[in-house]
């Protein structure tokens, strides 16, 4: 640019902040970069990468009936080959059929701005079997089909909040969407905060304190809460009468609840379930069950799919007035459509094989295969880790991440800030103990700072993701770094 | 919703409109359902869509080997089954598995924010190709690939607009994603006029004209300059001297260029060609060349290639400073990254199959049998619609669009009033001659007052998509339909 002109930037772009691909995963990538050219020195010869919930890219196969119909229905002229067909089953060949039927002119095509109608019907059909039935059924008109959660949500986000008098209630720790969202369109955050000594928990009377504390210190309404269940980065469950508080109190301040539940599927604990915020709300009494807004997010990303790269998901409407679903649909139609792959495979997560499909066995063998291995992965992470030197962690009880607290000695502190002040930066505690977790391990988390935590607590993030063999590499390297950690710093405090 | 509280909607978002999808194909889907239904009465069976250049959703066939790579990709089972390599093209399946072994895990994951490597290679390439190698080589740093070209645009509109004091200079008549981002954003839009008259080519002395009357009336500073090219709905395409002068007011103004070059294989007027604005700004002397901040967009879902459900595109970033492309680079990580699908489909487009390669002479055939079909239904168009009462059509020379202008009689405008009165609405005439024109004939299209216009000039924008048979019945529909207007509305006037 012409170096007499000052760079102008938008300052809500410069306050924006996403921990998920920061600082550290931005690191991690110059560094496996390094390695790749045989640059640098480096203690371990390859990255295992913790940082997001990208299952497939950590070995994760894909659900082989899925991408079955996906190619058939992508690729028609596959399925006119009768030698093809003959070599697929036939419940993948009869759904690839039946969608295009559906789809008519094929997948190139812009669709609705809302998404396929079938599709929209299968996501439909699904949730209400997933709520039992539960109030007056979903219906096409509910559900819109989006570029993964993230669509949706930036769509309520943009819908309620215009600039500084406008907040949103979010969790801390949060997904950073959130907050860089609410960012981005000058609004203001109001955190309310989850209780990481009773299982990373939230009560009501927390709610009720944050709004307060939000009308008072900004002046901003609070337009909606988000609700992230199962948790998060804190892999919480919450139970129903917790919910039943939130949706009442999300009534009571004519507030929209957006409600996450991306990790539906990925509930591991004993005795914990996933109940929707849909089937909660309906099942609750007038004016509740009638008033309340709710929107609920889901994506083909998480669960056990785990098909990331599709950027497939949706949105479901409850109790949006008129008004509000007309600007919408609006909204939606700026976007155009979500991807049609994405919304094929949405389709597919909604109704996959049942018993008697030729395709059941197999569907089912390779679901419980990815389930167990995710369950099992989620008990030995946080137990293994809460028993590393300085650190704690709650139970994974769903989602696909532990949020372990990590203490430090004073003296790490100190030479973090003499190495602040020496590099001309403002690194936090934890982003510096990732930072060097990374370049000590391999090994890439995002630091707690990224998801907002108590102020005076640490913590980090990983995802239960790796395979067994990398997974006992990560513990033993942040094993190993709080050992060295600790000798080196705390010899004089204990 | 509570209905004691009062409901709040960001009044951005009410402000924004999006044409393309707003009234009058909202009423066309009623239509539809209503004769899907049986339900209603219409003087016609079915509708023509004309209000979006959705290619494949009337009728265009997708490209084979872009699908045959893309189902092999996203299948990898399949290319593992001798049987059925042994039925699609050698070029295909090698494709494919040179992709696949870029992208390592498969298409079930994110990718870099920024998209994969090996598909923004393949852009870098292309690009460097199209553009005759002038100036410094764009390198897949440059290279971010986006949800569509739309994804590009929104990423540059955010980094530039903050709110009323930032502005966007965009033509008019523009595509209204633009107009409609510029709202949510609170941004000004500082309109320049197309001319009409002049085949719809613009003249950098209305930048001037346009940068000051913004400067004066709003107080907002210019931040970007948006050119569509060919243009969007004017079907025009720019000279080499014209986009030379709209390259050094830019330069001169500190403004970024948005170049939305989208239809740039739609060219088809005799003597025109496409010559990219990057093309142009690198063999231009310095300063220019160095310091003129360029990004220019690209889609799959124009072109020859029409894959517009696959939500595919690139930007390119020629120019940009530093400080700029990081909060880029973190904008469209909070995006995490475009879907992959469409990644693999712009790389296709990028690299189609070359003379030698098995499947060039089917993909010439199929290219050149849809280039040749849009190219004669543009002249076929332009000439028709130009011979209709009361309609006057400049030369369709690019694109995909028709733009005429409409005259009406003067008591056609009165009764729009006298109608608008009695609905209590506030319908342009042009939006009420578009509506007259669908709820009489099934044809749908969109009024120009979507899209900005002089005032005083009324418009509609029509695709040139309709196969051959439906193009006939558009011609005829709007003849009868402005011959029915003239009749009862003029009979005094002539």
């Amino acid at each position: 640019m012409r170096s007499d002109k000052p760079l102008y930037i938008n300052p809500r772009v410069i306050d924006a902040e996403y921990a998920v691909r920061g600082l550290i995963p931005s690191r991690a990538d110059e560094i496996k970069a390094d390695l790749a050219g045989g640059r640098g020195s480096y203690p371990f010869e390859s990255l295992v990468y913790c940082n997001i919930g990208n299952p497939q890219s950590l070995g994760q196969m894909p659900l082989t009936f899925f991408r079955q119909v996906m190619a058939l229905v992508d690729a028609p002229f596959l399925q006119e080959d009768a030698e093809i067909v003959a070599r697929l089953p036939a419940d993948a060949v009869s759904r690839a059929r039946e969608y295009l039927a559906q789809i008519g002119t094929g997948t190139g095509a812009y669709s609705d701005s809302f998404g396929y109608q079938f599709a929209r019907a299968a996501v439909a059909a699904h949730i209400n079997e997933r709520d039992h039935g539960v109030g007056p059924a979903a219906t096409v008109g509910d559900i819109c089909l989006t570029d993964g959660a993230s669509g949706g949500a930036k769509i309520f986000l943009q819908l309620l909040v215009s600039g500084a008098s406008d907040a949103v209630m979010i969790p801390i720790p949060q997904y950073p969407l959130y907050s860089a969202q609410i960012a981005l369109l000058g609004g203001v955050k109001a955190p309310y905060y989850m209780r990481e000594a009773e299982r990373w928990g939230m009560k009501a009377s927390d709610l009720v304190a944050s709004y307060e504390r939000c009308v008072a210190e900004s002046g901003a309404t609070p337009r909606m809460l988000v609700c992230i269940n199962p948790g998060n980065p804190t892999g919480s469950v919450l139970e129903r009468c917790v919910m039943e508080d939130v949706l009442r109190f999300c009534h009571e301040h004519g507030m929209l609840l957006l409600a996450d539940e991306v990790y539906q599927e990925n509930v591991y604990e004993a005795g914990r379930k996933f109940v929707s915020f849909r089937e909660v709300l309906l099942g609750m009494p007038a004016p509740y069950c009638a008033e309340t807004m709710l929107v609920s997010l889901h994506s083909t990303s998480k669960g056990v799919i785990g098909e990331c790269g599709r950027r497939g998901g949706y949105f479901c409407m409850t109790n949006l007035p008129g008004a509000l679903r007309e600007q919408v649909v609006k909204l939606c139609s700026i976007n155009i459509c979500a991807n049609v792959n994405g919304q094929v495979m949405t389709a597919l997560m909604c109704s996959p094989p049942r018993e008697g499909d030729a395709s059941y066995a197999l569907y089912r063998r390779e679901y419980d295969a990815i389930f167990n291995g995710l369950k099992e992965r989620a008990a030995l992470l946080a137990r293994e880790l809460g028993a590393v030197r300085g650190l704690s962690c709650q139970p994974v009880e769903g989602a696909m991440y532990a949020f372990p607290k990590i203490e430090l000695p004073a003296g790490y502190s100190e030479r973090n800030e003499e190495l602040n002040a020496k590099e001309g930066r403002r690194l936090a505690l934890d982003a510096r103990w990732a930072l060097e977790l990374l370049e000590s391990s391999g090994v890439v988390v995002v630091p707690g700072s990224g998801f907002g935590q108590e102020p005076g607590t640490l913590h980090f993030r990983t995802t239960i993701l790796p395979p067994h063999e990398q997974m006992e590499r990560v513990v033993r390297a942040i094993r190993e770094f709080q050992e060295r950690i600790y000798k080196r710093y705390a010899s004089g405090d204990e």
